[in-house]
């Protein structure tokens, strides 16, 4: 493969963030996929926090440690998000702009309108404003002994491809989910658009042993986009899928409809 | 104002969320400002949610009671995100998908990067993927005893024209700010893209009677947007800004220049 140009003659520096938790077998693949490609620091949750989309902690203060989980790795857990996470490693631990930010492996899927409940993706789209070039990897695989092998594969590749590219969009955000399954049977990369597929929720309501209810959220997963162009058709016909992403959500098509239409 | 057209000879059927909690004031200041435009259910967080982003409770279940708050309105807290209290009030509480969503009166701008953060806006966003038209609306004053005039007034005009609008984009997501202060010096309604202006981090660190590090998220907001088609140009300039928000991330530019110029 190859080799990482480093920037100023320094090696590069890769935060790793996730929302699974630091001793999550998903970070310690992304740890292991891109060793040698520069100096790794890791700053994760050190708990699960899958669905916590862009949340940060404001009503109360955070705590960080120091943590011993990856041999040679320096890494740190912290109370937070995986938003906090990225916050407080540029400011508190590394000081600076890391040249790269990835966050996940994440166990299962980040495609279609995962994007924003997914505080893998959030990270990474934090990173992304702070103008970090930032991957989030997910593998469709929610077991705790999930294959990694092909994951760890293409989150190489794909680190390496944009560390090397010469043209660095300082905003670039990569979604990037992988089929589960063997390594072999994936077919390549395809870059897409986020698939219109989304949960119909139903919520499971149980009651207590004191006789109150409450509710589960549960769901099932529907694809309302016929498109071949989207993450859900690539991933569908055993593609990584790749959609860069943006923090900007303005729907400027509507804006322009508003502009004409609206009349106050 | 002009009347709102009742769909199907009944009247619409406006849900009303926050992230503020059910009694703050500016959740009241909103259920005040839309009475007589249809039936008003309320399903707001139990305590405040700022800051909560697009998350959702996956790991734990939700509570939710019916609350007395508001004279004449069927209202509930729930144990719940923003977010959740969407999902809970359309298959628990409405069992059906509301004319239109409301979410607010935030205590506290939501112009900018703060759309991502803001649990008011992922409230909105949440309803525009299931298909109903939302509004999110923020005051720009964080006080406890903020003036809600101008808001209840502007945020009227809005919804009644949303509800009055023939060609509903059934997407349409509305990220509504309200400059701070005097009704009258308001100059008007624009409609905006989302500005580029951000917060940059500072933790504050401090140290616990136990001689432990913690950290308080600060920051400066920071405007690098010189644009005047902004929310944040248009608040400076007392407008009420309207940015039209959307939930597909893909960033379509970068997909184009990606699939030109990557090679794998």
């Amino acid at each position: 493969m190859a080799k990482v140009k480093a920037k100023k003659n320094k090696q590069p520096i890769i935060l790793i963030t996730n929302d699974d938790g630091v001793t999550a077998p998903g970070i310690r693949a992304l740890v292991e996929a891109v060793k040698g490609l520069g100096k790794i620091v890791v700053v994760a949750p050190d708990k699960p926090q899958s669905g916590m989309g862009h949340a940060i902690t404001i009503g109360s203060p955070l705590r960080m440690q120091k943590v011993n989980v990856f041999e040679g790795v320096e890494a740190y857990s912290t109370s937070g998000t995986p938003v906090d996470c990225v916050k407080l490693a540029v400011d508190k631990v590394i000081h600076s702009k890391p040249d790269i930010c990835l966050s996940g492996i994440n166990h299962g899927a980040n495609h279609s309108i995962n994007v924003i409940y997914s505080g893998t993706m959030s990270a990474a789209l934090e990173a992304s404003i702070e103008s970090i070039p930032s991957i989030g990897f997910s593998l469709l695989d929610l077991s705790i002994e999930a294959d990694f092998t092909a994951a760890k594969k293409y989150a190489r590749i794909l680190v390496e491809h944009v560390l090397n590219s010469k043209q660095q969009d300082k905003h670039l955000c990569l979604n990037v989910n992988i089929p589960k399954g063997e390594e072999n049977l994936i077919k390549g990369i395809k870059i897409c658009r986020q698939a219109y597929a989304k949960y119909e929720e139903e919520f499971d309501e149980r009651k207590d042993p004191h006789g109150r209810r409450y509710y589960w959220l549960t769901g099932e997963f529907i694809n309302f986009d016929k498109g071949k162009d989207t993450d859900v058709w690539a991933l569908t016909n055993n593609f990584v899928s790749v959609v860069p992403v943006q923090f900007d959500l303005t729907n400027h098509l509507l804006k322009t409809k508003l502009e004409k239409n609206w009349k106050f």
